[in-house]
């Protein structure tokens, strides 16, 4: 283990902040489901999983880059070290966290399982995508299969004895996906013979457990063209026998593995199904044609998990480069600029770079309490369903429309922050010496992968929005403008509270556009500005959470005795949300007026326009 | 030479618009001392450039970045194909076009060299580095040095004999160079003896040329500290003598090469000089303590360089993306998207996708045009010097003026374009199959060497904008002005133009405010807001010089007839510009208010606020 690549860092402080002051998981535990669960166990597993993760994950980080996957003799080799990783994490329990008692997990709460996830997936985003998916897909299975399928795959799935994966993608049907040619033929025995070519499988092949289940979108022949004639298959690599041992191949090849920015510990598969006709799948629950639709339970955890890998990244680089910035010394004081004799300072002390690393804490923190947000309402769904229902159904409308803010905005953000920590390098952050040019490259692909930004702004725009008859959406707005009524006149936040108030009124008239826009069927410059309105939107709850958090951090601190250590982490807390609020809010009332002027210049531009090479 | 590599893309189309309709290259040629020149000239040699960037420096681009350069017993190995190239670029004299005729070049207006170089840099931005750095080499020993010095030294590196480079960094002076503790003794017979380390040399050692220059920051003993005691000294690698001839080594060692996130064709050396004692330089100029201007006089070239190679990257992904967006099918029209039996349409139909290419348009097309606005002042301070003093020299400070603009808005943006053309892409774009990913790696530098953005930034707030009592910041200011009362009711740009003017206005408040701390000692503030500052200032004239360029294409547009190919260049043109004015530049006044607000947050926090890792 090469200490000095042990790169990974966050901040436990922080993490139990959100967790337990704002975000009261005491609220939540201590009851069913979460009996088992209270503050002390969250921070023993958020302690130990940190542990985990500077300790094995984080050191294969780098060298998994340098080295990537191989391809020999048909079969995925994974970096040096992954399979000894996979091991640890199932065996120390760090990937059951979440599972349910039932399939032999711990039945965590979410707020705690996705500040896991981010620790995984921050210390080694490549790796944690091999266990990202497995779990994905056991419970794709767990909800919309069969007792018999799920009692055959579903705990040797979340226990890391098999992996999992998701395969939608073909060659020419990314986005498009109901343009999926892949075909599956129903068999007498109940069973289809799956024939067709999958791309960019993550995890597509591996070894690091015994066998693959592929979950394959397929269409069964005659059935309707688009996304609502897609099946879904269990695909195991290995054959499955009912008692659950192993059997033959399954005619799944890996065609080969692709070359990428990034994430290279991650096996990015093309896989050919049935070419020798001899490919087996199970359709999942027993209905054809409801592929999509189950997809979909997966794809959402995966949207979420995206998002985290973006707030993962964004938060280590935001560390590592604070750490920099204190060791590194550069130039004098800023006071004393004209001076060459005066003592060189860390370059901490450098305004620049107080505001790069002021803008990254503030997209970092508020970003990771947007994912708390949306874990609490998570939780609270499950927890009230049956109890009260209307309760329970606010907060699935909640997980709904934040699902894609998450997953756009902390894509986008985790780039820009990655890049930013770059900067507070200088030229060191362009070498490999360092961790932050890696993360940049890992990252990049957050913004593309389970739905484009656009189609997550779209999903938002286009569905979100009007879901419920708009009620989720108001609810939203309701719950900002609760907290603004409470908080007009705080001491510290106050005027702060006054711009995400004007902030709330904007994001009001520019749904009140697109809404105008969608009646009239102006559905060109609502894809103009689909994902003007998802920064927007994901700008003010970003904003808010901050604020929240101060008015927080402000209580908290005044209960400290001067000199506490405390006192600067909750003062760090206040100025990351006027900052944010002082320099970021304000884009919302900006970008209302750009969206509302209708600009069409985009649809205008003649094809030729563009220009050409 | 693999054509599936050759992903080099410009368009004349627009170069020639650029040079000959807009920055009338006509008023500048044809008389001393650009007689040699006319706009046919200028055409034939943007071809030729173009032809050898397609069909020899961007088919090695992407093998060099997989390759790298290795250190084989203490010299650096370039890429396999870098060596050949360098010979076709000098024998074909793509490199001697902006050399003056009495050292053996061709004299070309600095219009025409920055296309010409946006194309070399855009095909292959590692190699384009080593002759760059001795190319900016040659012009310091040309403007500074003894006659003597410029007689050995000169000739040989315009013609590719020997390359060049710059030596200022050390490991602990980066941007604080005045840090820099090599050392230089005066020997007996005028010469000095050079001791000391320098780092992130570029070409610091290749295998294409005979001998390599390096121009080494130094200090004489018993300098002041600082800066001001810097001296800048000739090292050749290779000892030259009085006749030119080569002698021996020079006692300049390779330590290592670093390994990079991109440019990886480009070999960065650490250099260790006088190890044995036995390195000797020469003292350019013959003055000591002059090291820091001197080295300037390479640096301004060298910053408007990096906005070129920003620019380059861009604008090749931008044309790479396009034709991506042409070819590749993926889901239907956006007003038939719940049909799926409607055919496939090519994505360039989708708006989302138009809105980033249009985004990505204006930004490239407006950063050229900052670039051929500032080469055309370059040009006419050259042109009227001890003709017309006053108007050279009214050129000269809009060349101060315009240089951190170029720099540091050309790097961010290109790197913010590249980014944007893979996403363009999709999963495709994160793959090495495409030409995309590598630049977004390959671009990444240009907003930290050559003086790191901010230092663009204060160079810009600290320096020019009170540079001759503030004369020069004022003839911008009025410059736009003019245009403004000169286009107010235009038909097409009058209300794009009401924009630029709320514009211009608040980029004078923001520039009285950053005056008024200026002038109360607030210089905290001011580092928090030169950046900001920067960007709307470069935001303003490139939405300025994109609607100056649509008046003209305007007016072109309508002298042709129906049906004209070139009528749709034109409309893109003004579509871009109109796209520009609508979406970009009203963020001048918004960061304007942003920078009134004098929001200190950043400097407030206390440091342990920041967190911890």
């Amino acid at each position: 283990m090469a200490a000095a690549l042990n790169w990974y860092r966050n901040d436990l402080r922080e993490l139990s902040f959100l967790l337990l002051e704002q975000f009261k998981l005491a609220e939540l535990t201590g009851q069913p489901p979460y009996e088992a669960w209270g503050p002390e166990e969250a921070k023993s597993i958020l302690q130990e999983t940190y542990r985990f993760c500077r300790e094995v994950l984080g050191p294969l980080n780098a060298s998994a880059d340098r080295t990537g996957c191989r391809l020999e003799n048909g079969r995925v080799r994974t970096p040096a070290g992954f399979p000894d990783a996979w091991k640890q994490l199932y065996e120390n329990g760090f990937k059951s966290l979440g599972v349910s008692p039932e399939h032999g997990g711990q039945g965590a709460p979410v707020m705690l399982t996705v500040l896991s996830e981010e620790m995984l997936s921050g210390a080694n985003p490549a790796f944690a995508m091999y266990p990202g998916l497995a779990f994905g897909a056991a419970e794709l299975i767990r909800e919309c299969a069969t007792a018999e399928q799920v009692k055959r795959y579903v705990e040797r799935m979340f226990n890391g004895t098999w992996g999992g994966t998701m395969c939608l993608t073909e060659p020419h049907a990314g986005t498009d996906v109901g343009a999926a040619k892949s075909t599956a033929t129903r068999q007498p025995d109940g069973t289809y013979k799956l024939k067709g070519t999958k791309i960019y499988i993550s995890g597509g092949d591996h070894d690091l457990a015994e066998n693959i289940i592929h979950l394959v979108l397929a269409r069964v022949e005659g059935a309707p063209p688009g996304t609502k004639g897609l099946s879904l298959f269990i695909v195991p690599r290995n054959r499955v026998h009912a008692d659950g041992t192993l059997g033959d191949n399954n005619d799944v090849q890996v065609a080969s593995i692709e070359h990428k920015m990034g994430i290279n510990g991650s096996a990015t598969c093309v896989l050919n199904f049935g070419e020798a006709d001899g490919c087996v799948g199970e359709l999942v629950g027993g209905a054809e044609n409801a592929g999509m639709a189950q997809m979909f339970r997966m794809m959402n955890g995966a949207r979420i998990a995206v998002g985290i890998q973006g707030l993962a990244a964004a938060s280590s680089a935001y560390l590592n480069a604070l750490e920099y910035a204190k060791d590194r010394k550069q130039g004098p004081h800023y006071t004393k600029w004209k001076d060459p004799t005066v003592p060189r300072v860390s370059i901490l002390e450098h305004p620049d770079v107080r505001r790069m690393l002021l803008d990254m804490k503030a997209h970092v923190e508020g970003t990771r309490a947007l994912v708390m947000k949306l874990a609490r309402h998570v939780d609270f769904s499950r927890a009230l369903r049956g109890k009260d229902d209307e309760k329970a159904s606010y907060h699935h409308g909640q997980v709904e429309l934040l699902t894609p803010l998450v997953k756009a905005f902390a894509s986008d953000e985790g780039f820009r922050v990655c890049a930013t920590a770059l900067q507070v390098y200088g030229g060191a952050g362009y070498l490999k010496d360092h961790p932050v040019e890696q993360s940049v490259r890992d990252v990049k692909i957050t913004s593309i992968y389970e739905g484009t930004n656009h189609v997550q702004a779209m999903d938002l725009v286009g569905r979100k929005l009007g879901q419920a008859g708009g009620q989720y959406f108001q609810a939203f707005l309701a719950d900002v403008g609760a907290f603004v009524e409470a908080h007009r006149s705080h001491p510290v936040v106050g005027k702060a509270v006054a711009t995400l108030a004007s902030g709330q009124e904007n994001l009001m008239s520019a749904a009140m556009g697109l809404f105008g826009w969608s009646q009239s069927g102006q559905l060109g410059v609502i894809g103009l500005n689909a994902n003007r309105f998802l920064n927007m939107m994901a700008r003010l709850a970003v904003g808010w959470l901050l604020l929240d958090g101060a008015v927080l951090a402000d209580a908290a601190q005044e209960k400290l005795p001067e000199g506490d250590a405390d006192r600067a982490f909750y003062e760090g807390k206040k100025q990351a949300a006027l900052w944010f609020a002082r320099n970021e809010l304000p884009k919302v009332e900006a970008e209302a007026k750009l969206l509302l002027e209708q600009d069409a210049s985009a649809l205008d531009i003649p094809d030729a326009g563009f220009g050409a090479g």
